[in-house]
This record gives structure tokens, sequence and C-alpha cells, in this order.
């Protein structure tokens, strides 16, 4: 079935009655670079008066949630740690309660203090961080495997070291069982004027070289997802997941089971949307912040 | 046709008699690590007194090839600086005879200082080694595309940073004609008791993150040995290829039209070689030392 436009009050209140809780990508949908998007906060408080369960998801692993509230609050946004949902504390939910991560082994994490801080909350210790020493090819026979370390964690590191992947490389191939966990795999990563190597390009590294495949936790992959699902208790049936992006978000919900809703305030433009090769949002509508228009009603 | 075992001084003769040059891949043929191969000093001498043309063609780029004089000296192999073949050194000749690099740009290089002294060697200036400085998503904006870069030269660098990264994509994607070549694409690198990640694993995060495929100098790719024959005037008919790898060495050779040897002293077992579906040496042999028995006669 086609994408639904929602351009009427009626449209916004039949959406606004069919869920329970809302999820939301931020960039492109609560606010672009460092602007909220117009009346975003008027609708997002008309939901939470309404009784709705908001919930952000980021594939950003590099930010710790508590800095996601701080971002929330200059924007003039409410937002609470608990409504977070980022890719690291995603990893950190699976090692711990999918994976039951024992407690006398270590990760070792490429990333930066947005991973290691959720691994750490959730009582995980964390190796990798100071492997920021030079290397040669004659002393690489000193990089050795660490059979404490169950789990190689990989996220965007702007103090990647050769270091750091030739001790992921080897843990990865040498300690059997070892889990291999990406936070996500977004191939470039926008940055000002320019988009930069992103998680996924840097995770190749190690996939090419351990000819391995990575357990990749963010959107569009499914066990962000899965952990948001469990953490909530949410019903599919009565959640509806908004996003700018039909290959990332839109999909991340498809695959979910759930309902979703394309904004036309970031990357997608109506073509996009209604293009019948493309992932078929359930709705679209111009802006998040068309449904402030609820709150006088 | 099967490849042909060689093991009688008539082989041996025959062999010999049918090529003026000879080309060595190093490990595994030459040396083990650090130890010659049994009697290949006499072999290499004897196909010198019988006037054959020797090279020896690495795909090592970290290691200059006065550094590799050194290696072979150290192993009482007599070898010259004009006999060795480096990919950083075809990089070089690539660069300033065939893609006619303008004295006026610049070449930006993640890799040791193998490559960098190859290309000052032709005259190319190269930046990006000092790229070594932090970077974060908030000063991400600082790293700029250099309208001066006209090739991006990738090898092996033990100092990777996420800012040479950075700015190698930005110099990809951004500047109009840009080259990008690769001094090999290994997998891995063998490093004492592990192996570790190769330029090739290094290099896809450039590739997946500007979606460009580099031009590859080394085995099993053919521009090295294009340079080769360019640089030494060779007849394939008259050149054999010697190495230890059926899909590196063997398959450089055979691409190249030339005839190939392989040796049993490194990677290649008989089973492998005699494998109809890998590529097909046109003789293999135990060991190139066992040709030294020529000398007595």
């Amino acid at each position: 079935m086609a994408p639904q436009k929602l351009s009427t009050l009626t449209d916004y209140q039949t959406l606004v009655d069919k869920y329970d809780t809302f999820l939301f990508d931020c960039d492109g949908v609560i606010w672009r670079g460092s602007t909220a998007i117009v009346n975003v906060q008027a609708t997002l408080s008309m939901l939470r008066n309404r009784g709705k369960r908001l919930i952000f998801v980021t594939n950003n692993s590099g930010t710790s949630r508590k800095d996601y509230v701080t971002k929330f609050a200059k924007l003039g946004i409410q937002a609470s740690v608990e409504e977070i949902f980022s890719s690291a504390y995603a990893t950190a939910v699976y090692l711990s309660e999918v994976a039951r991560f024992p407690s006398n082994k270590k990760a070792y994490v490429i990333g930066g203090s947005g991973i290691r801080n959720e691994l750490h909350d959730v009582g995980i210790t964390t190796i990798g961080e100071d492997d920021t020493g030079p290397v040669n090819l004659a002393t690489l026979a000193e990089v050795e495997p660490n059979p404490d370390v169950a789990a190689v964690v990989f996220g965007i590191d702007y103090d990647i070291t050769y270091r750091k992947l030739a001790n992921a490389h080897l843990n990865l191939t040498l300690n059997p069982g070892c889990l291999f966990i990406a936070t996500n795999d977004d191939r470039t990563l926008p940055g000002g004027k320019h988009v930069y190597p992103g998680t996924g390009a840097m995770l190749s590294t190690l996939i090419h070289s351990t000819q391995r495949s990575p357990l990749v936790m963010g959107k569009p992959n499914t066990p962000m997802l899965d952990c948001v699902m469990q953490k909530y208790q949410l019903d599919p049936a009565r959640s509806c997941m908004v996003g700018d992006r039909l290959d990332t978000d839109i999909l991340f919900g498809i695959k979910g089971g759930l309902s979703t809703l394309c904004v036309l305030t970031g990357v997608a433009d109506e073509a996009a949307i209604l293009d019948p090769v493309a992932p078929q949002a359930t709705y679209y509508i111009s802006s998040l912040g068309d449904l402030c228009e609820l709150a006088a009603n």
C-alpha cells in the first residue's frame, strides 16, 4: 500500500489515537544540526500530554545518553535518559541481557567514551583505550590476543590506532567464541560541511582482515530495535517509528513490524517516499512539527 | 597443461636455458622470516654466473629497497637496489612515468617511509605524515580537502589516524581527477607468531567510505608487473616468475604472460599446485635451492 500523506487535523488525530509509543530518529526529525525543527517542541509536549511514550533512537555511539539530554534541553525539549536509546546503550543492553556477558570477561572496545560508559554502567570491564602506542613490523609480535576478551565492540573511534586494530583482529581470530559487535554500520559521518568516513567504513578493516561479520546493533539492523522492544515491552501494532531516511529509519521500523512515519525535514523527499521500490513508509508528513496543531484541539 | 615437476639435472638445465630473466618473490622463496632457504645463495650465484637477470619483486611497501639490500646481505646474498622491485617503488614509477604526475601537485600518502622515500626519489612531494593530531566530532570540520592533492597513495601505515583517513577521504571525493593508488591489497600481514591486518584490510575503509576502487600496484595485480616489464624491457617468453603462493605470485606471472615456477618452501604444497582449479604454474620444484646442483656442472 502506498504511503499515506497526513495533512489534515483528522489525519493527525487518527495517527495519534492509533499508537501508544512513538520512536524518533533525531537528526532530520527533531533537529537539523544545532537547530530544532519548527514546532517540534509543541508536538512532543502534545504527545506527552496525551500519555504517549516517546523514545529517541540514535545510531550515534560517540555521545552518551546524558549528553543527549543536554542537547535536547538546549533546544528547549525536555527528555530523560530513559527515553534515549543509542547504539552504544543498545550494545550494553545486548551484551548484558541477551549475551549474558560473563562477569570475569572483558570487552575490547574500539570506540569513544559513549560506548565505554554504557558498558561500565552495566558492569562490563572494557580494555583497549590505552592501546595507542606506536608499533612497527619489528614490534608487531608484542601484540598478542588477550584470553580474557570475550567480545570486540566497534564504534566510531577518532583515536583509532593500528595497535587497536591488531589487538581486535587477534582477539576475534584467536579467542574461541569471541563476540564481534558493531554499534552501527553507517558508511559516512556528517560533520559540518563535509561527510567523513563513518563507523561502517572503519569497521571494514576488521571485517576484511578477520573474514567475520559483526552483529550490527544500529539502524537499519534489528538488534537495537529488539533491545528497545524488550526494554519497554512494546506492542509493535501500537508503535510508530518516525524518521527522515527510508533506508535506515523507515526500513528499521518495517523490519521490526512497526508502523512508520516519514518526515520531509531531512533526507527523503516526497518523490523518494512514493518510489515503489523504496522501503514503504506507512505515512508521511511535511514535518513532525505539523502535529502540534492537535495541541489546540 | 598440468604443472611440470622439476627434479632432475636435465629438468634444471632446460629451465635455465629457456629463460633470460627470473623474477622472485622473497618470503617463502629466498628466505623464511630471517633464515635463508638452504642453498639459495648458491642457486642465485649460479644464475648470475650464467648471465641471467635476477629481479626480486615484493609487495612490502614499508621497507625501502636499500633496506632490502641490507637484508639480502645479512643472509649472504648479494643483490643491488636495481634488482629490487617493491610495490612502493612501482607506485613511484607508475606515478612519474605512466600517470605523468604534475610537478606542482602533491601526493597524500598513508603509509611509511618506504613509500615516501620512493616518491621523493622521483620528485613527487608528499603530505599526510603529520596528520596525527587528535580530532573529534566537534573539530572534524577543520579537516578539509587540499586542492593541491592529485593522488592518494595507500600502503601499510602503523601510524594510521582518523585524521589521515578523513583527509584522504575528502581528497578522493572532492578533488576532481584525484588518483587512488594502493601499493598492494594483502588481506593480512605475517608478523612473528600471528597474522595482523594487512594493507588490503586497512584500505577497505577508504574503498567503503569513498565508494571508489584504487589502482592496486602489487601482486597479484598487474600494474607492478607492467612497471617491471617497462623498466627492464623484458620479453615475457624469456622470463619466469618464481613464487610460493598460487593466488599472488603464480597468478601474477600468469596475468603477465610469463612462465611460472612454484616452490614448496612457502605457502603452496604439491596438492595445491596440482589442484586443477588453482592458478596453474608452468613448473614446480621442491626448493629454489635445488637448482644449485647445476653449479657443479
